[in-house]
């Protein structure tokens, strides 16, 4: 299928996405922000959807995401230890922009994704503080960097160095030109089952070099954007759907990694598309997950963190060791 | 069924609940821990499951307590912006008892659940502390207060000052003596629905004082601790039945209201109990969630908050209006 | 809440209800068809969902209804080993009355409740053929009859004689009138838990009988119908609250009923109700289905079956132990 | 990973399959029976599980396998409109051996899961009786063929012939051997999809013969079966993985396939493996549910259906395009 211009995220109209990053020592970590829109979302709430792929992991927030089908506060991911700084970033945030919650019109629901990063990072510091956090959601642009950067600065994937990617798909429903995005914080998954495009990299790669396997303690966070519009229902299919993109890069879902995809719709018609029309969306989010997971290994940028640990990077790898792709 | 002697949820041995109250003007509001046992739970984990009776909450870590049907944190009950705090307040608390987490063991999985108490309450303000939280944990004992205190301190329901309410019922499965105890943050309802084993209590009441009422905003939160011997599967079977006696007492589970039970059982055997055994402890949940959610009433004492507000007692209103009860 | 005009399902536009009753010896048993509209459902599929309170049952169709979030052949109810054969009779209709069906478009989807009779029929007879089927889809009219009809033939409720039962409930939700209506076959409880409007009859008549109980092998099968515009996410909302009504009738929910509530809307639009409408629709429909069961015991008339058991009806109790009403 | 001596679901010790083909004229359909072990299942159930990875189908049974967590028939496989048939069938089977059912014990669940096979056998027809579905039962053995046998007959597979399909993986739990075995039906996916080990096969052989895509009205089932002491709960997740080794065959999980998991496991113990050893089981049910999918391809034999249609067979395919592998 066809990328989008950026083949980014942010290839749907009206999303941007925000990085903070702490690199002090071994505090290799940070926040990445996701805002669908650049309104109020609190007051303009985006349809959305959630699904658990592996339920090993501390995600805030899909209760209520699931109940009413909503999203009101932009997506933050960050370090699994750091989900109650990111919650308070985010309240705060949802307080200063409206007077009227705890007063008239209830609370808000803070959306916050996390991996483990703890290979990396000293996860026990609780570097990232709700100033990182609030930082994370004013840096948010059409532009962003991948790889070492927001919630990917600690992460590993496939025992490289892993953390965001992002990429898009085009699609065309009856006429009209739609856009699916995916962004990946991608920190699981053993080199021996790195798989490209149907290319055994990892295998070779690990034949190479007999990295050591640490036990999967990872997460992928999947979030994806779209402007085709769906209600609750039908961008819950879709998301199942990403873990086809995920296995194909090899990912077994491991019990240690809380793999987990939230997607909403920009889309403002309570006019949702017909069914059969799905079909072109579960592809393009299989495609588009399984480029952002290769992105977020290919964009990484090397990171020494706690006890010096520098997991190999794969623009070193290719380097050292060219895969003879056919 | 017979009640436990204590009538409240430490009547499970080992169970054990603490609070910590804010009454400092408009700061009505605080934490109650529930512990399952006096070890420590990182190590020795609880086998748990939740329901969601209505999804319009906040309550964190129950994606992962579904997926392997464990807890292994106090669960810690707040109101609704305090969750973040709780959560930080769980991962200090595990961090110091733990020095394996975030270094050879992953990280914790912090339970939190939560109402919103903003009409006594100026929730706004984020007065609850991580030492406050801490404090709760270090409060649980065998023996403890009900109604305004801990997380219930600015809780209303059934438009009267609402709060923890706690129950229990003796059951005997092939021979052995089990308990199920329940406690509750109550904080959802109108008065004019309150139904008192039949009696229709706060019909009666309304007619007499035309109690203003607030649209649902609330939430009731229910902790269920058992020690029969139950797998995951089974337990969460049990939880599904509380939401009889909280629909006896006039509940009809408003949009606003997020209604999530939580459990956990003590037992250490594997053996779980046959299926058709379960029947008793469905009876005993839903008698005991009944009960609870009334003492919660019956316990609560007077409130003033935010903005001078004070809702009646439910100990005024059977002072000053007697009901009739045949 | 206001009633409907008929107090049934039918008040809701378009909706028909046929029987077809099996009264030979031991065989007690039947067929109740529900039609939503009287066009072709295949063409015209309805918006539907499903809430399973308890699942032990064995209801056909429902993965599908969830997936697409769409009904699409009438939903037939029946006892528990004749689903088969009722899953066949849909077939033959769909198939007779789209010669596409497994040409050009695929298959379909029958939906066909069951509730275990066995205390009163012989289930092991199989009586049910698909004619019967057929005859009680041709049935379908605005007006049917409750109680020991259709499927509610052989049923028993609260060691009484159950069946089915109807009411329907009016709201009005920005200026627009709609219905919500309500079918039930009950087929649970014990005489004991027995409880109408808080009174607990059960009780008092139990005292009077010494009736002996059962184990609870029965279910109740909830249909509700509406024409509110909702989406399958909040028509599943409403159908989770229709377990209100059951637990005020005194409804534990046995390990061994198997308790599903199926509900669709008539509505065209796909413009659904703001959420918090949804409220009336709560309310709504906790209270028809306490009045569906309830009317699915005053309703029903005398039935022996097998091995000459008759149990006693409403009626007879009313009319042998008057309840001391207050 | 090792596979089992026979490469197939009876490596499962006790486990049995049997087929009964229809093969005549535009009748080619048929059933595909799993039997977990050669006792009265209802009298010993086995603990099992299942997990709808997409909803658009048929199955039977679910409800009360995922309430009770038991399986207490043999799985029957066949076409969509045959289910009310093998339902039946199941139904006599059970009644049959237990003069309990209906008496004394309450009822039976049959199991039956579909795929729709109308591209080349006549569905409309109905030809399947519930004397093929028992004479299914009756053959059930340890050896059973592959491809266009039983439910296969008229399945098909990335526009190829397709089937039934089986294989299995030896995993070594704390110093035990235990088996996964996976059997599939397999009827889904587009040519151009295909992809084997890491081969876009597929791509290459619809370059080759441009063979007209229809649209994806298929499904898959898959059956696994195992040995590994797990609870309900655990049996689920390992059921999530299959999604895995689909997808690692090309499939985007279409609208219209209705992919459905059913397991089991034989072990009587009720002593659970620990959770982290489930990380192997994992691994297992992906490449066993891969090499099924991929044998149930590479073992059928051509089969000529409905209006004269043939769809080419993976042997016809290889030997006429011999894909390069590399």
């Amino acid at each position: 299928m066809e990328k989008g211009k950026k083949n980014g995220i942010t290839d749907v109209a009206g999303v941007r996405v925000g990085h903070e990053t702490l690199n002090e020592g071994s505090a290799q970590t940070g926040v990445t922000a996701i805002l669908p829109h650049s309104g109020n979302l609190f007051k303009n709430k985006v349809t959305a959807a959630s699904h658990i792929i592996n339920g090993f992991g501390k995600t805030a927030g899909l209760i209520q995401l699931e109940e009413l089908g909503v999203l009101e506060t932009p997506i933050l991911l960050t370090n699994t230890l750091a989900v109650g700084t990111c919650f308070d970033a985010l309240v705060d945030h949802a307080l200063e922009e409206n007077g009227d919650i705890g007063r008239t019109t209830g609370t808000v629901n803070p959306v916050v994704g996390e991996c483990n990063d703890m290979l990396l990072n000293d996860i026990r510091k609780r570097s990232v503080t709700i100033e990182h956090a609030r930082q994370a959601i004013r840096n948010a642009a059409e532009s962003f960097e991948e790889g070492s950067v927001g919630a990917g600065r600690g992460m590993m994937c496939y025992s490289l160095k892993g953390g965001i990617g992002s990429s898009s798909r085009v699609l065309s429903i009856e006429g009209t030109t739609n856009t699916i995005g995916i962004l990946v914080v991608s920190n699981f998954g053993f080199m021996r089952d790195l798989n490209v495009h149907g290319s055994p990299v990892g295998q070779y790669w690990w034949g190479k070099t007999r990295t050591e396997e640490h036990e999967d303690k990872g997460s992928v966070m999947i979030i994806a954007a779209t402007d085709v519009p769906m209600n609750h229902r039908q961008l819950k299919r879709v998301l199942k759907r990403s873990v086809t993109g995920l296995a194909r890069t090899g990912s077994v879902i491991s019990n240690g990694s809380g793999d987990i995809a939230i997607g909403f719709t920009t889309a403002e018609t309570s006019q949702s598309v017909a069914e059969h029309h799905l079909d072109e969306a579960f592809r393009a989010i299989g495609e588009a997950t399984e480029e952002a997971v290769l992105r977020s290994l290919q964009q990484a940028s090397p990171v020494t963190g706690r006890d010096e640990f520098r997991p190999s990077t794969w623009k070193e790898m290719i380097e050292t060791y060219p895969y003879p792709f056919s």
